[in-house]
């Protein structure tokens, strides 16, 4: 029906860039293939045939969230030591992120109050991504504790939940309330958090 | 153009029942007179003729929210002695008021991400209410300084952010995670969060 779309620069890449822009702005469900073609000026059919479906895209949408995330807060941390030095260094990249990336939001904390009552493959997608997260911030709690750096009866599920808590709440005070002391103040949650689970220092030591 | 409608058991009530049912579901932006009016079988023009607009439902809306909040969270809460007995009561009653109501969503939460990016009087509104309730968090943690049970150089704007924080954090678990054990871990979170204020016994009591 429609002439074959191949206008120089046009990349799945700039598809996909487009679409996690719009996704990070308006939410995931906002997301609509002819919106994207519009942006880019392409035709929709030309997007479609690249894409596949709606929900194909917003699952790719998802996976290039992760990969940048990974890329700038994930992996670099991962190379600091296990224990305390790596859960700091997870922290204060998390932080900056949300911080740089103010006019940007997250697929997953926004995504979660999208799709709490949506069912379907992009609930379950959001849904594997919170649970891989949530088990690598409890696995990087758990070797604070092999460490020695936080007490043995630590709770490292507790604590992953607390640490995935003070970022929503520091997503919700950067973006809604637009609030610059929102990273601070989480950065001094956090202080305290892993202060009220150190190892007290032993008295043979 | 269309007969005027006046069935019985037609109230504004019903309107802003079905219309914050709705709202709690699939949130505020989904909010539209035409859904509402099919949900209760009426007339669009005759929703309309006593909402007057969208905007003015999503108003309306968002203050009956409020004072079901009031009447089953915060009242109650502040009828206990000021202090930590306060603060205890309200967290307990909010925790329960999540739990109780876990198939509806808090129109503050889910409207943070769903407005940080959209300007309007709805967004003015959200943030006027999480603005005066975060105040009122703060005053019942500034309480708990003044009777002492809390030490006196707590930052009350920052432990009311931890606060709400974690409440943001338990909503998501209990609506997208769907995990029963959200609520106990975010009472133990307050409980370790009240713990970590409390004043020193001092060594003359």
């Amino acid at each position: 029906m429609e002439a074959r779309t191949d206008r120089s620069g046009l990349t799945n890449a700039a598809i996909l860039d487009a679409a996690l822009a719009m996704a990070r702005a308006e939410g995931l469900e906002s997301l609509t293939i002819g919106e994207v073609a519009k942006r880019l000026g392409l035709s929709k059919s030309g997007v479609f045939s690249r894409v596949g479906s709606r929900e194909a895209l917003q699952i790719a949408v998802i996976e290039e969230y992760d990969r940048r995330f990974l890329q700038a807060v994930f992996a670099p941390s991962m190379r600091e030591p296990r224990g305390l030095a790596r859960l700091d260094a997870l922290m204060r990249r998390w932080l900056e992120y949300i911080r740089a990336d103010e006019g940007q939001g997250c697929l997953y904390v926004a995504g979660a109050f999208e799709y709490d009552d949506r069912e379907g493959e992009v609930r379950e997608r959001l849904l594997d991504g919170v649970t891989r997260w949530r088990q690598a911030l409890r696995r990087a709690v758990q070797q604070a504790v092999e460490t020695g750096e936080f007490a043995a009866d630590t709770d490292a599920e507790q604590l992953a939940f607390e640490i995935d808590a003070l970022i929503t709440g520091v997503m919700r005070d950067t973006r809604f309330i637009r609030d610059p002391q929102a990273g601070p103040r989480a950065w001094r949650a956090w202080q305290r958090l892993a202060a009220s689970a150190a190892a007290s220092p032993s008295p043979h030591r």
